[in-house]
């Protein structure tokens, strides 16, 4: 039996046998595993040490090391978290609805866990615990298949995550890692339908894409952002600003920050030279159609694969736009339905690009930043979706609930 | 451009308009639908005249004869069904959660249309109807891909409802139909990104399991019902024979009928008996277990397969189980996660199953037949959901909606 396959068994049992578990028994598993990731810290950072030094020994880039790289302060800060999932309010159990029927029936919409829980993820360990902990809040197995580059610091984790299970009311098979990282194992999650009850894949556009082509179990995609900020003619200049330059450079490497903007061409030209000259101030680099690089000449003019990207970096393309409608078009043509913003004084336009727009999340005179399940007061974030089935935008633990029927009767029968 | 891609596209700018659409003008468009059904009654039933015929000369079984035929009565009842939509509440523009952060930044979660619903069906030309209209009740625009065996039908009953959207304020567009019936106009909706927000497959287990297994657009999955009742050694004789017929034979041919009784092996012998008698004396065909045999010579021994057909008949499958545990094992093995039932007086037990049971419905002492959209109340049915991503269960109108995050602000921005 291949490993893939024998773990979604023990997934399945377990998956049994969580669903019986009170809120206070799995608080408590997690709070047994926040203290072992503190009491096991040397063995943790040793076993990623070990990846680090293949990592570099293969030539990863600095920043891919930095991704995959533990210290005492990050596992402390990951063991935190932890303490903090305990705290939250479960979701499961909560009734969504109730119908009482003529006939006395008692019909009862329940939240309940989805059941087992597949992760699909590129390099950072911390994703491991991350993923691990929000399943069990929420009930679920989980099967974890990371990256080859991590498997080393991911099997410490795991391993002191189910030594913790060991000594909690859950069951140790709730959280199991895929150890063999070959291609074929994420291809055999792919369609494990009948074990798997959804696939959430954490990573790059390629991951994420793949992922969505190639499986038949249901899949959580959370989507990459290619975020766009309009400035309407109606903007005021100062709000613009700030919110231009906070949208872009706060945290330039995120899926919230914006990658486009887009100004009304009544905007005064005076704001927008000062706009770009500011952002340019700041480190980031303007691409510009033609009229941006006529009003500012150290932009470098922008190609059309400049619209579809996500620069993820202190880069901004710029673009005139004729009206509100353009802008639009041109939001649903290369946006990603992340979070789409406007700025403007007229409450009219606002209305209306609010409700044309097709994102996620829709701001007027704000920043994008935002979109993020912690600012949304979620205290935890699985991802931000931009799909429309089941959840959109930042995800908190509902994301991971499904919900059930329970109908209770005394021999009602249907006429 | 192929016909898909062409009516993909003037779908996705239907429903662009949709959107800034009110409830009343929705339900003005279905009115106006409603009443040109029966104006335009002799061209629908000429067209479906033709698809008898051909239907006939094809060698069509009487059952999918009747399903694709239509009648004034039957048009007449499409009709006051459209009727009934229009007068149910509008849950697009539903607010689904305030958030107010101390920055003064408002956060709501509004719910909105799914975008451009796909629909593949076969034979019924009702569900042409039925989907047309729940469409655009929510708000979405649809592309309909029916089967060769209605196309004449759809094509009718299509020109009548894009005829009465051009009457009302809603985009003619808004509806559509592929005419072109071939397996390849199937397969472009399966990998329709881009276009189609989610794929519904209305029909058998072989369309909707190749639907799941090829289509790369979210699938809305409407599933079978391979559902048993479990009878626990408390369960009232009286209760049990009730409710088992009733589930068994109030219409077999639907999918929350039951398929497999499951019977405690301490539940008085004499009891198990009757009920299998009056099952039989019902017309109901038993396929037993060795003990089932035992007790009633005219049972035909089960053989593996009963176990996980839905017979859709007036068959049932009856097993003796040691205990409870052996009676999930087995739904957990054989259902399809639609309804469960267990009839007891023992609470504890009742709990055990509703709690372990993972389905879409779970009942306790009553008849599955009453998992339907009309009965639990939503006075509209898409369909019933045995996933677990989305919605479960029947799926009222709440399940062609997505959600949005709308944020306003004054300036604010992340620090």
């Amino acid at each position: 039996m291949s490993e893939v396959i024998e773990k979604a068994k023990k997934a399945k049992i377990a998956k049994d046998e969580l669903v019986h578990q009170t809120t206070e028994s799995k608080n408590e598993a997690l709070r047994l595993i926040a203290e072992a990731l503190r009491i096991k810290q040397d063995d943790i950072l040793e076993a990623n040490g070990k990846d680090i030094a293949a990592g570099k020994e293969k030539g990863l880039s600095p920043s891919l090391l930095d991704r995959l790289a533990l210290s005492p302060k990050r596992l402390n800060d990951i063991a935190d978290a932890v303490l903090l999932l305990a705290d939250l309010d479960d979701p499961v159990g909560e009734s969504l609805e109730t119908i009482k029927k003529e006939n006395g029936l008692l019909i009862e919409k329940v939240r309940v866990p989805l059941g087992v829980v597949g992760m699909i993820y590129e390099a950072r360990p911390n994703v491991t615990v991350d993923a691990a902990t929000l399943c069990l809040k929420t009930g679920n197995a989980c099967i974890l298949r990371g990256s080859s580059s991590a498997i080393n610091s991911n099997k410490a984790l795991v391993g002191v995550i189910q030594e913790a299970l060991g000594a909690s009311k859950l069951p140790k098979d709730a959280v199991q890692l895929i150890e063999d990282t070959s291609k074929e194992t994420a291809k055999q999650l792919f369609t494990l339908n009948g074990y798997l009850d959804v696939l959430i894949p954490r990573g790059g556009k390629n991951l994420i894409d793949m992922v969505v082509r190639e499986s038949t179990v249901p899949v959580l995609e959370t989507g990459a952002g290619n975020c766009h900020m309009f400035i309407d003619e109606s903007a005021e200049s100062e709000m613009a600003e700030q919110v231009v330059i906070n949208a872009k450079t706060q945290r330039p490497s995120v899926c919230n920050a914006i990658e486009t903007v887009l100004i009304h061409e009544n905007w005064p030209k005076r704001y927008a030279k000062e706009l770009l000259q500011k952002l340019e101030k700041e480190g980031v680099q303007i691409k510009g159609d033609e009229a941006v690089c006529e009003l500012l000449p150290s932009a470098v003019p922008a190609e059309e694969p400049d619209w579809e990207t996500e620069f993820l970096a202190p880069v901004v393309s710029v673009k005139n736009v004729r009206d509100l409608d353009e802008a639009i078009r041109h939001i649903h043509k290369y946006g990603t339905r992340h979070s789409e913003a406007i700025l403007t004084e007229n409450e009219g336009n606002a209305r209306f690009f609010l409700t044309s727009v097709d994102a996620a999340a829709v701001y007027h005179n704000a920043s994008t930043r935002f979109t993020d399940g912690f600012e949304f007061g979620y205290g935890a974030e699985i991802g931000i979706s931009t799909q429309k089935l089941h959840a959109r935008g930042p995800m908190g633990l509902k994301a991971l609930t499904s919900s059930k029927y329970i109908i209770k009767g005394n021999g009602q029968i249907r006429i």
